[in-house]
Parts: C-alpha cells; structure tokens; sequence
C-alpha cells in the first residue's frame, strides 16, 4: 500500500464554509480566557476577575427564569409530578393540556403534529392579541429552533444564484453580525444601509431609496432586513418610520425580513413595539394584500430569555404556502426539540388574572422590564457624564452602543498592528480592568466613527462600576495616546 | 404607484430548495389523515383505525423513557425539585453536578462551554469504555442538535463545489432517505453501492472497489457513507465486514462517514456492535493514524429514544481540529437545546451499581432490548410463513425490511398510475387494512426487488396483528393481481 493523503484538509475542504470562518468576538475572548487562566495560576493583574459584558445572555448574567415556565416545562418532563403538592394547579392544568396534544404524551416523541398544527394555532391567537385583532392564519406560521436557525433557512428559499445579478440584501449598519456570515454563506450581496445615530439610530428611508440605482448595478436588490427593536443600537422603531420603509418595499418590490426577537424588551417611557405586519394592516388594503413580510421571534430574548432551550416561530405575511411549506420539508435537518416548543406555547399565553400563578408571573416580567429601565437610565446617564463617550436614549433590547471617540495616535497604532481603532480600545480596556465588550466594528459603524457594545444584564450596582470604570480608562485612554 | 409583483413566489423562489422538496411520505401519511378524517365522519371503512408503522420513534409508539433520565432533566429544568423527596439521591446528586457547570446552572443559558467544553470530555470518556480502551480526544468531538443536521454539517465540509468533478459520495442501496436529500441540496453525486441482501444486507466490498473507475469518471469519490446497524435493513456489520470497508478506504482515499446511531439497538443473538473507530484502531499503526472517520450519534434511537429533545454529537478521527472547528462558527447557525445535551451527558453515563437507581434503570434497558429481540423474531417467523414474503435475520435497529413479491399485472398497474409497484402495494395495503409502511423505493432497492419498512415499535400483540394482516393482505393482493 502506498502511502497517500488524508482526503479531508484545510486545503482540501469546502472553501466557502472555510471563508465564513470569521470569529468577531475571536481574539477578545480568547486574550480574556488566557488572562482569567493567569489569574489562577497567581499572576497580578490590576483586577480579580474577567467582566463579560459581550453576549446577550439573560439567565447566564443572573436573571431569574420565570416560575411558572419552568414549573409547566418539568411537570412535562416528569408527568409523575402531576400527583406532587408542590405545583400551583394552574401549571399542572397547562402542562396535562400540552401532553395532551403530544404524541403518546411524552416529550421525548417526535411530535410533528403538535409543532406543525398545535403550536402554529397557539402562535397565531398570540399574534391576533398582540397586534390588537390584526389576523393571524396558522398556515403562515413556521415553528424553529431559534431565530439564527430560521434566518438561514428563510434565506435560503429568497436568494436566488441562478439569476444573471446577485440577491442584493439590505441590511442596516451597525447591523447583527448573524445576518453578514448568513448573507456571505448564501451566495448573496449586501447592501449596507446606515442608521441614523443623530436621531437615536432612527432608519433614513429616502437614503435607502437613493442608494437603491446604484445597488441594482451589481446585484437584484430583494430583500429588506430591519432588526426592531434594535441590535446593537436599542432603538424602537416609531409607527412612522415603519410606515415609510412598507412604502418603500411596496414602490422597491422588496421582501422585509423583520427581525422582532426584541419585541418585548421595550422599557423606555414613550417608547412602544409596533409589528411591520400590525402597521401594514393598518395602512389599507392598497398594501395589506401585497406587500411580502417574513417576522422572526423567539423566547431566547423577551420576558422568558431562555436561549438554552432553543424555540422560536416565523410568521409569513403574503407569501404562498407552498413556498415556505418546503422548510417543512428541510426542517427534518432542523427538528425543533419538543420541550423548547412547549415552552415557547407558554410564553405566548402566560397566566391570566384569577390564575394562581398571574400575580407571580407578572410581578416576575415587571422587575426585568423595570431593571432594563432604570440599567438604561443609569448607562446613558453615567456614559454621557464622560466628555468622549456619547450613547442616545435606549428604549429597548438588551445593550448600550455607545460612540467612543478614538485619538489620532490611537488609530495610527491600531492600524500598525493591523487592528480596528475600536478593537484596539476594547483590547487595551481587557488589560487594564478584566472587561469584556463588543467592538462597533463587529457589528459596522459609519466611517470614521468608533462605538463598543455593552450589555445591560449584570445586577445594577454591577453595572454601574463597570460603566464607571470603562468611562474612568477612557478617560485615561483619551489623555494618554492624544 | 403602478401594480407591481410578489417578490417571493413558486417561479421566483431558490429552484434548488425547491427541488429537494420531494416529499417521501407524502402521498401515502396525506391519504392516510384524509382515511382517518373519514372515520371520524363515519363513512365505514373495512378497519377501525389508521395503524401508522413507518417511524423509527420510540416513545411514539408507547416506549417509556428512562425515569432516571427524565427525573434529572426534570431536577435541571426546576432545580426547586432539588428539595423533593420524590427523586431519589443519586438523580439529585447528578442533577447538581450537571447544574454546577451551567452557565449560572441554568438551563436556559445558551451554555456554550458546558456544549463546547465539558461534555466532550464526558463523551470522550464514555466512547473509551465502549471501545475497550481505544483512546478518544475531547478536542474530535463536537455536540450537535441531532445527527440529521449533523450529516448536513459534515457534508458542508466535505462536498467541495470550486473543483473540476462534483464530490462524489459512496451510498447503500437500501438507503436512509435523509442522506440523499442532503447530498442533493450539498451539490455532491451519489454513488449508489448495493447492499448484499442475499447475505443479510452485508456490504460487498470488492463490488464497490470494481465500482470505483465507472464513478471517476463522472464525480470525485471522496466519501462513503455507512449505517451501522442498518436503517431500512437491521443488519448488524461483522468485524471483519468493517475492517474490509476501511482497507478500502485506505486504497482509495475515502472518507468514512458512519452512521451510528442504532448502535445501542443491537439485540439478534451473536449480533456485536463494533465502532469502525475501534476496528480502525485494531487493525494497526499503519492505518490507525490515517483513515479519516466521521461518526454519528444521538439519543433519537438507543436505549432512550428521546428524539424530541434533539441532542447528539459527532467524533472527527485522524482530522485536523481547525477542519471541523469551523462548525463552532456554523453552529450559531444550531445551538443545541442545553436540556437535550444534559439528557445526552446522563445517557453515556448511566446510574452505576450500588446507585439508588441502578436496578431500575438496567431493567427499563433490558426489558426493552428483549422487547425488540423478541419482536424481531416474531416478526421474521410470521412474515416468512407468508410464500411472497421474504426477510432476513433482524439483527438491529427497529425495521423489518421485508422483500415482497409484486405480480407482473399489479406492476403493469402501477406504472400505468405513475406510481413504483411498492407504492402500489402500500396503497391498497392502506385502504384495506389503514396500516402505513414505507415503500421501499423511498429507500432505494435493487431493480426489480420490491420491499416494505415496517416498525417494530408497536406492543407484541398489536405488532403480530399488524404483520398477519399484512401477510393476509399480501396473499389476496397476490392471487388478485396474479
């Protein structure tokens, strides 16, 4: 036998999925896990831990699950629970009418029927209450296992690479890092459109309308996505500004892909969630019967935050069934797990007035609305004391994104060691105070402009000394490389 | 404004992900809800109720899970049950160990180090004590939702579409149908290899090598794809079959993707599961450093058939890490449940003698593998009674995959209706009796053999009922069409 190669190489594999190999937060994280590996071996460093303030992870940063959630989810888990006195009856009521609808009772059976035809009943009557009797037909409604799941797959059935021009797909900067790798990984074309940070990262709509001709030189703009509200930025669209972007996807023929995960995380006085499929009802039959909206949710942000259990649904608005009836077919590569799907049927229909749990229930979802508010308040307020940091009301989700500025002689050395200015902030704020952030440059920032994510998850008091101390270094930062 | 098109329609939409929509069920579980609907409306049917034996899930079909399992997924999901005294000690001690490296021992967490770190060490060491000591490197496994989007996974990797010849994937005939929708939406060939049904669905390897030179001229064989214990066919590989398969893959440079997952549902007297890693292994230094497996798992089949929860993993042999690495990037694309992969931990290491639980644990294991054992013979003696019926020892899995016997005139028939003869049969199969089985031509066979899928999950009596009336029906079918 002669000696011959491995078949599978970095040289030989697929290219294309080697090239959407881009770890953002990559070398941040990676010096943290080295600096919180020194620090246990006894290495002194001018803090005792590693502060991640990068990932949008609820429960992880300390929020408590919801009770009643977690009650129904074991009780479902374990039916023997039912015969236990430790469960409010309301919860065992819920979880003996979701067995019901399983198949064979268990969590652990496939159960097509109960996320293919239960679930998608439940998610429309939850979108009917939501958007204040708007209908909701069942037959539009795609259960998942999450969001990014969902992003790719409705992607996959809009890009079309057998057409002479690319897909164009316009996609907000700063905009989800998710949507780039999807967009590079399905073969289509982004068409960056900037947010309008002067007025709170509100969406310019006549500056997409003019960047529009010179798009359609290199690709087939289809798609419109908009993340409301926003992430990184924790701007709510107003009814308006929605109103504007239908009227362009109607004059554009342009698809919205809304991204409306952050629906629920909405605190800021004034501030409300508007759904694009609500505001499209509303705007008469003209465009209710023709404009294409594809809307993503699921429990992983919200009230619940349960992105460990992985559940989600997409609503169709004015698109063919048979269209998106294919991911029924490609979900068997993405099944959704049964216990992730009875939660999310939780969540969309919590416990009423009268039941024994609603007064736990709702005093649960208004201490996180109430702590993302005053966390919020404090950010903006401590943030802006800073004279190089500047950060717009947040009114929703779950982060700040700040604008740093960045001196000269910072920016020359960071493009010397081959790094964003803003990478090289965020990697100097690691070294000095064991703080973790996103970089702006992760997420895309207007020329010129630098700005960190933070989120807004950790306890309060946390919270206020790590803004203090990430405005005290930039401070430092500022005097030292001016 | 001026009427304009849809952007997203049939025509419009991505005609790749259309084409793999070929449903295989379709026709037959769609007349089969029409025939039940019927019932119900009470229009008379020569039976009282659809009798579904076509998927492989367990606990669909009255399978218990395994108390232990659900009672520290139950525990994880609601750790207040950690103070009950209805769970036994070793499920709460578990249960605490579990939630200790949870992100803030929650499962509702996104846990990537829990996914990405702890349990590939606890599934490395579960893989050494099933292969004997075969040592296993944390760093090759990677946890996933499930196998099916693992095989996509993997495929992503492999197929290689920036080459001169399509990448050419070595397939069995019989086959699980989710390989070839993948290999059709990953843009690689299939090259179909013949399972040996005259020796028991053996693999005749010296027919695949004399394949080969045909193959190369229209694709690039870099993969072959073996499922072990076989689905649609139960059989069990021998040592010396698999050790074959590998000297093969040494000679002509092929990557092994062997799926595994049945490899718990062994139960045909002298039948022994053996991992190709292990046999690789043994088979020496020559070839232990060099052939390239990917093999598959999850907790869909096995002992605990929990295919709701979505929770498997995948180990890389003789790859570079920074090749599969690369789906730590992809699978934000498919986080895994964190109650699916905790359910996963408990499974590869189950409750040890002297446990509180041990006992009731290896009797729910036992009784179902003496369940299947005993269901696989009932299953060969009452179909081989039948003179059109013909199968072969069911050594694992949970299929029978009978040959059956299909008159010249009933073939005629059928082609007349566009449908295979198999097809055929299942139809009236269905309207006659309201049993549904899987054709086999949904599975790919041999020109001119004909065969059914049948489960093997129904309880004894019902399954005996099950397969005398499909012996009765196959003799009146016979004589009908003769």
């Amino acid at each position: 036998m002669m000696p011959r190669k491995k078949l599978l190489t970095l040289e030989s594999m697929n290219q294309w999925v080697r090239a959407a190999n881009v770890p953002i937060l990559g070398p941040l994280t990676t010096r943290a896990a080295e600096i919180q590996k020194e620090i246990q071996e006894g290495i002194h460093k001018p803090f005792t831990k590693i502060t991640p303030c990068f990932y949008g992870d609820l429960q992880a940063m300390g929020h408590k699950p919801k009770t009643f959630l977690r009650q129904v989810a074991a009780l479902c888990t374990y039916p023997e629970l039912l015969e236990s006195d430790r469960f409010p009856e309301d919860a065992k009521t819920r979880a003996r009418g979701i067995l019901q609808n399983l198949d064979n009772g268990s969590v652990g059976s496939y159960n097509e029927s109960y996320i293919t035809q239960t679930l998608p009943q439940k998610i429309s009557s939850f979108l009917q209450r939501r958007d204040h009797g708007v209908p909701s037909n069942p037959r539009n409604i795609i259960v998942c296992s999450g969001t990014s799941q969902a992003i790719v797959s409705v992607l996959s059935l809009v890009v079309n690479d057998e057409e002479e021009l690319n897909t164009g797909i316009l996609l907000s900067v700063p905009y989800y890092p998710l949507y780039m790798d999807t967009i590079a990984l399905s073969g289509a074309v982004k068409i960056p459109y900037y947010l309008d940070e002067e007025h709170g990262w509100a969406i310019n709509v006549s500056q997409i309308r003019e960047g529009l001709p010179a798009a359609r030189k290199y690709c087939n703009p289809k798609v419109l996505c908009v993340i409301n509200p926003g992430n990184p930025t924790g701007h709510v669209l107003t009814r308006e500004n929605i109103s504007e972007l239908i009227h362009l996807a109607a004059e554009e023929d342009l698809l919205i892909i809304a991204d409306e995960v952050y629906q629920e995380n909405v605190f800021a006085p004034g501030a409300v969630f508007h759904s694009f499929k609500k505001v499209l009802y509303e705007m008469g039959p003209k465009y209710r019967e023709r404009v294409q909206i594809i809307s993503v949710n699921s429990i992983s942000k919200g009230i619940s935050g349960e992105c460990g259990v992985r559940a989600g649904y997409i609503e169709f608005v004015n698109i063919d069934p048979a269209v998106f009836e294919v991911l029924y077919i490609l979900k068997s590569f993405h099944i959704p797990s049964a216990i992730g799907t009875l939660m999310l049927e939780v969540v969309l229909d919590p416990p009423q007035p009268g039941d024994p749990s609603y007064d736990t229930f709702m005093m649960e979802n208004q201490t996180l609305l109430n702590n993302l508010a005053q966390k919020a308040q404090i950010t903006e307020k401590i943030l802006n004391q800073s004279p190089g940091i500047h950060c717009y009301p947040i009114q929703g989700a779950l982060y700040a994104f700040p604008r740093i500025q960045i001196p000269d002689r910072a920016i020359r050395l960071a493009q010397e060691q081959g790094q964003e200015p803003d990478e090289f902030f965020c990697h100097l704020l690691l070294e000095d105070t064991g703080i973790v952030l996103c970089t702006g440059s992760s997420f895309g920032q207007a020329a010129g402009t630098y700005h960190v994510r933070i989120t807004l998850l950790h306890p309060i008091d946390e919270l206020k000394s790590i803004l203090q101390r990430i405005a005290q270094f930039h401070e430092r930062f500022m005097s030292e490389y001016s």
